[in-house]
């Protein structure tokens, strides 16, 4: 027999790397340890199956050509043997070894394995925020299948009415749709930050998330956490106590991150960071090189600030088990590092990015700034067309691209254009890559300048300092205390039954001034206020803006995203009629 | 007043040229003129507006704001002049004067028009095969929106019962399409090259289009040609005669390519290549440093293979007017050059391609092979999943990627891969780039390794010579002759409720063996025979080979793509059963 390759876990990057490693060098023994039985299962389509999308939660263990992923599968098909309910429980570099322990009995019946290379591939844990009565029945993390099999138990029954989500990452919020959508359970979602989706976009997008989900009748609850969580009089948790509210609810979802497990690491002296994820090299190898670690239980370096984060995906669980293949193999391919690209549907819509969000640039250092517009995802004229905010993050200085942001409805529209600036935001491009991108086109796809070409054209302009930008958050404070700024004045370049009802609300601050007479009128525009332009996307405020400064009106700012972005946030002072 | 900016042509490059330049020097004066009164049009719309999706050919020249680009919108909206009817009959060089006339009146008037700097944005010109009958009343290219408003006027009268299309590209493709779906016109569509889009895809992609088209009722005959058009006793087309038949019909569409306009540029001695196309440097300078030039009627250069091609594409020719409008106005941007990335509708399917076919890539001096594959879109347990057949063409030495082709559902997951393709293929990016190229992820949206990917995987196993492979072209030769290749049986891994019929009808030549009981029967294969190992999408029969390999038994082959692909051939040896 060949070399003795074991791995410990069996979920994404542990059976990756061990049919990879089997097909390169086939005579390798090959062994996977889990302490579970439910194996090789497509974990991110649980909110799927909990949501009735997926009818059975077999399907989430089988391949694309329907047999199930289990043991005898993975024997038979990969020639990889697999033991379930075997618990690794220490590591021996010296000798080589792996202590298990088969966890099925009543009694520990322990076993040593030898190893020739040991692949770590122990995955994540949910986090569990330790307030009162974290641990009463009726409260899940999402963790593995078992609990989103006994979450779908209780939903088929009827015995969930009402249900509380605690956290609103990518995670919580495809739960929260789960229970709403198809259910019918009024939902509530908490999320201890100020907005949805923290530190992975901005918070213009994270708004335009929350309003539809509340148009989708999710309720959300931003700046809130639970304090305490009570139980009826069976045990079963009936409330969730927040400081603003009670919620009565028949379950509680903790959504609210995971974090490595790594003790078997740690225990080993392997190389573990201050956040608890395995340290590895580009090779996937632990400090110790007959060690290899991959998926949710190492940390990786983000393309973008160089930095390591750590960042539990599985289809960089996937990606990075082919890389521990190969190494295994003698192959030398290198997992450099992620950009984050994420997707994620929300009832009728979607939201993507990938990169940094503006708020981590900024921490990171970047001379960050964003451009942000509306274009239409296809061709104005053709039926389906749809506006899609669309935003660019990026270093004034280097004019590298550092992220983009999308949200759109429910398609692959803002797919499209996120998967188009992975490959190219890795690569370190520029907004000139952007600019000049050779995204397909037809009608019935995108507009002859993609979306894409377009937000960086807006930010090429604002790098150049020819598009002098007011962002989302500063133009709201503004409509929220329009005397902090006595001197701003909106100049609305949009039709008259657009205009009409702002103007008749806001009259003192509110200046119609169609877009195509501005260069016959503009000498009736005031010269004592800084003009706010506005349109749908910013695009004709930017042309304004250019035409402005050059008779001398320089004292304007263009509000990029224009209306269309205002609109889907659901601004209390918006006109009702 | 600043800078005097002439301009001819007022479609695409044109008045994108124009606007650009004009916001970054606003005291320059743009004039365009054009011979037409239809300008700022949305060419690749025609199609959609020829088959109704458009209802009125004023939509195909608003904004996305919804105001008509005409003359006065571009003066009022933009500070460009625009003379419509306006003939450019000459260029005078060293006067740097542009001799133009009014072609509305019945007598010349011509008047002179004086630059500092010239675009040429005149565009292409449909080619017009010389047979009989080519000026025949009812005889049409789609070179204008005149053209199309024509022929629409023709449909809604309810005079087009049969259709002709000649001429198997894109253009070809969508107005067959818009004459057969939405108005329910018999259509023909004859290409004289043996597949559609020839030089854009590979064959089996064209073949599946075919059957497509097909299956939706459009008659297609490939390796056909029209000999001649005959008329009716008013004069009016009425035959087309073909080698191989006689097409009764009611109209004809002439869809031959586009070659470019150059005469202007021919005549004031500017420097134009062997095809007719302006030569341009990266600046989109012409030989004269005053002469810039963009759009339909430039060659440029092939990102791929280096060299000059010529590309006709409406979004190409705007990112190259906003080329010329930087450098009218001094900032050095450059156009370097295209990977010709398409994507086309085609009733329930979609068609997409960037970089070169397998085809063209081996006529370039490529070590080219290509890897073939049908993945999944999006998680296999997500309802609307479906299979894309994707195929990566890739140079064996360097392992550059040089192409990608997909074909799909109608909607944006085939698009989604190419645009990600483009900036890659662009840039020289090699198998490895893609292998770990994060595509966002969510089973609504994609597979944890991602459809891209997976080809990409498969590209790496053949260039590693891992995975030896069977082209599509090479199989259904085998299958149309298997005596040519006696000693060839088919190692068929499907289920055996798929293979069944295939036994019995190819009982000599085909063995089943489902997918996960070979390595426990392999000693049951013959060994004299060549293995062509089948499965749906060729990624078990991938596992197999190499397994095969390393018992021994390495006389196989790989069917790239699969029966997924192969079913969508429309072979005439398909069981029926």
């Amino acid at each position: 027999m060949g070399e003795k390759i074991v791995i410990i876990g069996a979920v994404a990057a542990g059976p990756k790397s061990a049919c990879r490693v089997k097909r390169l060098m086939p005579d390798a023994e090959v062994l996977i340890v889990d302490q579970d039985n439910l194996i090789s299962y497509g974990g991110c389509g649980i909110p799927y199956y909990v949501s009735g999308d997926v009818s059975d939660e077999d399907e989430l263990r089988k391949t694309s050509f329907h047999m199930t992923r289990d043991e005898s599968f993975f024997l038979d098909a990969k020639g990889v043997q697999i033991r379930i309910y075997t618990k690794a429980l220490s590591i021996d570099r010296q000798a080589k070894t792996v202590l298990v322990e088969d966890v099925r009995g009543a009694e520990a019946k322990t076993d040593t394995i030898a190893y020739d290379k040991l692949v770590l591939a122990t995955g994540s844990r949910p986090n569990v925020i330790p307030i009162p009565g974290a641990d009463l029945d009726g409260v899940f993390t999402i963790s593995d299948l078992h609990k989103a099999i006994a979450i779908k138990g209780r939903l088929a029954k009827g015995k969930i009415g009402k249900a509380v989500v605690i956290g609103g990452g990518a995670i919580g919020l495809e739960m929260a749709e789960a229970f709403a959508d198809l259910w019918g359970v009024e939902t509530t979602l908490l999320e201890f930050m100020p907005q949805l989706l923290p530190r992975i976009v901005d918070r213009p997008f994270a708004d335009m998330l929350k309003k539809h989900l509340r148009d989708q009748g999710v309720n959300i609850h931003v700046n809130e956490s639970a304090l305490s969580l009570e139980a009826d009089n069976e045990g079963r948790v009936c409330r969730v106590i927040t400081p603003k509210r009670t919620l009565e609810t028949d379950i509680v979802v903790m959504a609210t991150g995971v974090r490595a497990r790594s003790e078997l690491a740690k225990d080993a002296d392997l190389l573990v960071s201050p956040m608890g994820s395995i340290v590895v090299n580009n090779r996937l190898q632990t400090s110790d090189p007959n060690i290899y670690a991959a998926g949710d239980c190492i940390e990786t370096v983000n393309l973008v600030s160089g930095k390591k984060f750590y960042i539990a995906m599985g289809s960089l669980a996937n990606r990075q088990g082919r890389v521990v293949g190969d190494n295994l193999a003698g192959i030398a391919s290198t997992f450099d590092g992620a950009v984050g690209s994420f997707i994620m549907k929300a009832f009728e819509c979607c939201i993507g990015g990938v990169g940094l969000s503006l708020e981590m640039a900024l921490e990171e250092g970047f001379d960050a700034d964003a451009a942000l517009s509306a274009p239409s995802d296809r061709a104005h004229f053709f039926p389906t067309e749809a506006k899609i905010p669309l935003q660019m993050v990026f270093d004034r200085k280097s004019r590298r691209v550092l992220g983009v942001q999308g949200f759109g409805p429910m398609g692959d529209a803002v797919l499209a254009r996120i998967d188009a600036s992975a490959g190219l935001i890795a690569k370190g491009a520029t907004i000139d890559d952007f600019s000049n991108l050779e995204m397909a086109y037809a009608p019935p796809f995108a507009t002859a300048l993609d979306a894409l070409n377009s937000v960086a054209n807006v930010a090429d302009n604002m790098a150049c300092n020819r598009h002098r930008n007011l962002s989302i958050p500063d133009f709201l404070a503004w409509m929220a205390d329009p005397a902090g700024q006595p001197d701003w004045i909106a100049l609305d370049l949009r039709h008259p039954n657009e205009v009409g009802a702002f103007k008749e609300k806001f009259e003192k601050t509110w200046l119609p001034l169609v877009y195509n007479e501005v260069r016959q009128r503009y000498e009736e525009l005031p010269t004592d206020k800084k003009l706010i332009i506005i349109c749908d996307a910013g695009t004709r405020s930017y042309e304004i803006q250019v035409f402005l400064d050059s008779v001398g009106l320089t004292n304007s700012l263009v509000l990029g995203g224009g209306f269309n972005c205002i609109a889907r946030l659901g601004v209390d002072w918006w006109p009702t009629k």
